[in-house]
């Protein structure tokens, strides 16, 4: 392969587009690989589109390594599939839903679960025919509701999902272990630093599922890592250890006038100061109210979540612990409706009585006393204890996680970091195989009920993780396998400089490395300079003044060495070099 | 590349699917390589994936070869950018509209015309950057109103499709050859036997434009070639050669009492009998009546047809000529809006006073003379003079064209024959660049506007006409470049033929073979031979009986060929053969 910049269709350009936030966005718009189309949606440049195919080229070809086959199916899919495992309706808004000219219903595929479980029922019955694993590189889509940072949360994307269909459960845990194994050389061979972390499956069912992270300062998700012990998990997942049972023998409830105590500040303030109390915010339990809706439908159930009150309730907690449901904010028209609520006042003596669900936090356990409110305007209660003066109707693990919480394996202090997922791998279960009834027949003769995994790799997210990752103040650097070419030749000056360079680029090109070569004319080297550190193709050859003396330098793009070396015989130098 | 059948995702079917019409359709799915999801929306299964990136894969190279460089745009388009160009309406049904969840519209993109004149005009801007030839090889959608024939016809397809920009009429025309040339190159690698054929270019819009066909029975294009001078056009292209003008003196027009007449037969028998005309079908003047709506709009326009008596109107090519106006039936309900066009007795005479519009075919030249309606029920007009007693508004290539019509070039009888289309190629002019006011910066500073050319080569439908065009009785016939595999090893037997066959595919694998092996326990030498021809590798080998005295089968599956070797050196004699 060899580029000429002559005639590349490539513009970079000197400014940070307007709506950039994150150095991937900036820098892969910039050196101009993509560009954007409307929100969420992007245009690869050839660059671009190089480097996307060497994603894709890796991550293609240890899915094979891994024995997974690789097959195509449609984005534009049959409400009906969809509709056979609820999904349809539990997608909510980040569904691309659509009518075909007869008004039949369709959607824009964001995952595949259920037409994998389709084609493998098609085409397999016997249990010998088991387990199988299949996969695709695929355009996917979803309406994200903040599409951002570029083509790091896209709503048209690249994604390699895979699916494994198995016999039993230890079949299952095999097929995700081979994926498990996969997405490390995937990540490793990209050149990604990431962390795998146990998660929450939501939307997709099932049990056992991890994320692939990409630790990163402007990442979407949160995670907790264990330095005792390696525990991680992204916040949604993280689980809170119970302090044990409280013994009983609290005195009794008893209701304080506490008046001016909107918050859990003054709250705790007042009683220490009025009733000697000595609690702390820790000690308080705060009561939310929340609607919890149900995707495809109108109604909303109401439902009050009990958290101690030096915490606050993480949304994103709350919206995985209750998916597909959704949590709603309880506005002031819903207390209206609802004067058993009182706001700033409400506590969980009365919810039984009011027929409303209470779910707490994994602190609030059978005998520990609390202050919370009394249910009527400027009083709280005080020893108010779990299991003797209310009953949750369950636990929730909806309340902020903090840098200190401790570790749910063995105690130590949690840290917390910010990532981006780049990859998932779960446990689905059997959820889509009931939904399907895909079964096997058993050696018996007796039906076997499959039961599947399915993982996923975001391809075109890849790209922007390896950019907000491999980049310095100049420019992209890419790993070598990934970037869009192994060597950038700059050729600058008024002698014959630009035909030295072609010609050198066509000897590496016929040596088989892929090279860029910048053959502009009446650009200045200080631009030609500028662009290659900002292309950041790994291994950099300047072909200038130093012609004359026959030298001409190589430079590496990670390190920023630089080195002289004699144009004769530079050709299998710099291919030593591109080999590492 | 080494495929066992004992694993592979693959399950050939005995019988044809029962909405299956075409060869390549029944093949395609029998043997494994597709499956359908909705109508016009299939899935490719491993070996259909195999054959599919095969296609892709030549059709890039030849891409590249000829200088067009790689991108990828999104499907996912928003509505302004077809708005700009009309055709967010134009289009019809045709196009897949949906809207996201804030209710903005968005349309699948059925073709990127104006997206890639954007996306120039974001980059470029001096005279200097052109010309440029950009592609994509991307997965496109269409609301046909009839998917039919698998994948040969789908709503979802891909789709390389690659734009040209020129600053002037000759670039243009040099980007033009250098695709039609590409095409060619490309064509023949698939092995695809095609013809090329003057095209109208329809809603694109432009001037010149050819489509390359592939001949076929079942193909849904008719095109029309001359076999003197080699014209060759499809129907909807074909011009009809005026005759010449004729010169004035014909008697009076007058009307005659033609009683018991609606048929063109019924008339021409009649007036010859009663007024000795000695007419035939084709001296008469056939009216036909539609309706043109516009897309978009609730409104339409009556338009009168004038043709030949003894031709029908041939209704794609009067939507060709009317594009992007859309062509209806005339109602019975509409005849009583309209009392002045009496049913069935419709001459031309009339429709200057009633402000209807008429067009008639290009055989009815000034001077010519008709028997037509006499626009009263029951009675024709004889000598109905063009230019004297009606002047038409203009002409319409709308009549059928048939075997024998006169070669518009040279006069000599043409054929007619079905094809498929599997690639176009056209000179837009700058209707796109207009739109989007794409201009290049001349060297004296002036704008120059950019003039852009489109071409299209039809990726998974090339697979389907590869398996139309390359098949037996037996089953699929792949030529080498394009099969999912280069030789299909059979294992069969109680001995050590199966472990045999598994180490012949290793060494073939690690010579650089493609190998499909027929590994499978428990299956039949007469289900394996069966589906080695169903599945159409061009080489198999079959490690059977013969193996006790060290011989194996080398069969051609385009011949049929068999012939015996010794396994002794057997690989690089299939090597050999595999190499051509």
């Amino acid at each position: 392969m060899l580029l000429r910049m002559s005639s590349l269709f490539l513009r970079t350009l000197r400014d940070d587009p307007a709506d950039a936030e994150v150095p991937s966005h900036k820098l892969l718009v910039r050196a101009g690989y993509v560009r954007r189309v409307a929100p969420g949606v992007y245009s690869w440049l050839p660059l671009g589109k190089l480097v996307l195919d060497n994603v894709g080229r890796v991550v293609r070809e240890e899915m094979n390594r891994m024995g997974g086959q690789e097959v195509l199916l449609p984005a534009l899919l049959p409400r009906e599939y969809y509709e056979a495992t609820g999904r349809w309706t539990e997608y909510g808004d980040t569904l691309f839903r659509l009518q075909d000219r007869k008004g039949a219903d369709y959607l824009l595929g964001p995952t595949h679960e259920e037409m994998f479980t389709d084609m493998v029922k098609g085409e397999y019955s016997s249990y010998k025919d088991f387990p199988v694993i299949l996969y695709q590189i695929q355009t996917k889509y979803r309406d994200e509701a903040r599409p951002r940072a570029g083509i790091l949360r896209g709503r048209e994307f690249v994604m390699k999902d895979s699916y494994s269909f198995d016999l039993d459960d230890d079949g299952l845990k095999r097929s995700y272990e081979q994926h498990r194994e996969a997405y490390i050389r995937i990540f490793e061979r990209l050149g990604i630093d990431y962390k795998i972390v146990f998660a929450m499956s939501g939307a997709m069912g099932g049990s056992a599922s991890e994320e692939f992270l990409a630790p990163c300062a402007t990442g979407e998700d949160t995670f907790v890592a264990c330095h005792n012990c390696g525990y991680a998990a992204n916040a949604e997942a993280v689980t809170t250890p119970a302090p044990p049972a409280v013994p009983a023998g609290r005195p009794a409830m008893r209701v304080l006038d506490t008046p001016g105590t909107p918050t859990i500040e003054t709250l705790v303030d007042y009683v220490n100061e009025h009733f000697g109390l000595g609690v702390t915010a820790a000690d308080t339990l705060k009561n939310i109210v929340v609607k919890v809706g149900t995707p495809g439908s109108d109604k909303t159930e109401v439902l009050v979540i009990g958290v101690p009150g030096d915490r606050e309730v993480d949304f994103k907690r709350l919206e995985a612990a209750l998916s597909p449901g959704i949590p709603e904010i309880f506005e002031a028209a819903d207390f209206e409706k609802h004067p058993g609520l009182v706001r700033g006042y409400i506590g969980p003596q009365v919810l039984k009585d009011l027929g409303i669900t209470y779910l707490v936090d994994p602190r609030v356990v059978t005998g520990s006393a609390w202050v919370t409110g009394a249910n009527e305007p400027g009083r709280h209660a005080a020893d108010v204890v779990a299991g003797r003066d209310f009953t949750p109707d369950g636990t929730i693990e909806a309340a902020e996680v903090r840098a200190g919480d401790e570790c749910p394996r063995c105690g130590s202090p949690l840290s917390i970091d910010r990532g981006i997922e780049i990859g998932h791998i779960f446990q689905l279960g059997r959820k889509y195989a009931d939904a399907a009834q895909l079964d096997a027949l058993g050696p018996d003769g007796k039906p076997i009920r499959v039961t599947m995994g399915s993982y996923g790799v975001g391809v075109s997210r890849a790209v922007a993780v390896i950019a907000e990752q491999r980049h310095d103040e100049l420019g992209l650097v890419w790993p070598r396998e990934i970037a869009p070419a192994d060597v950038h030749i700059v050729g600058t000056g008024k002698e014959n400089q630009v035909e030295v360079a072609l010609q050198l680029a066509g000897e590496l090109e016929r040596l088989g490395l892929r090279v860029l070569c910048d053959d502009r004319p009446g650009v200045s080297p200080g631009v030609k300079f500028k662009d290659a550190e900002l292309l950041g193709v790994p291994t950099i050859v300047i072909i200038g003044r130093g012609l004359a003396q026959g030298v001409i330098e190589l430079r590496d793009r990670v390190s920023g060495v630089k080195e002289e070396v004699p144009l004769d015989g530079a050709a299998a130098r710099i291919a030593a070099a591109c080999a590492g």
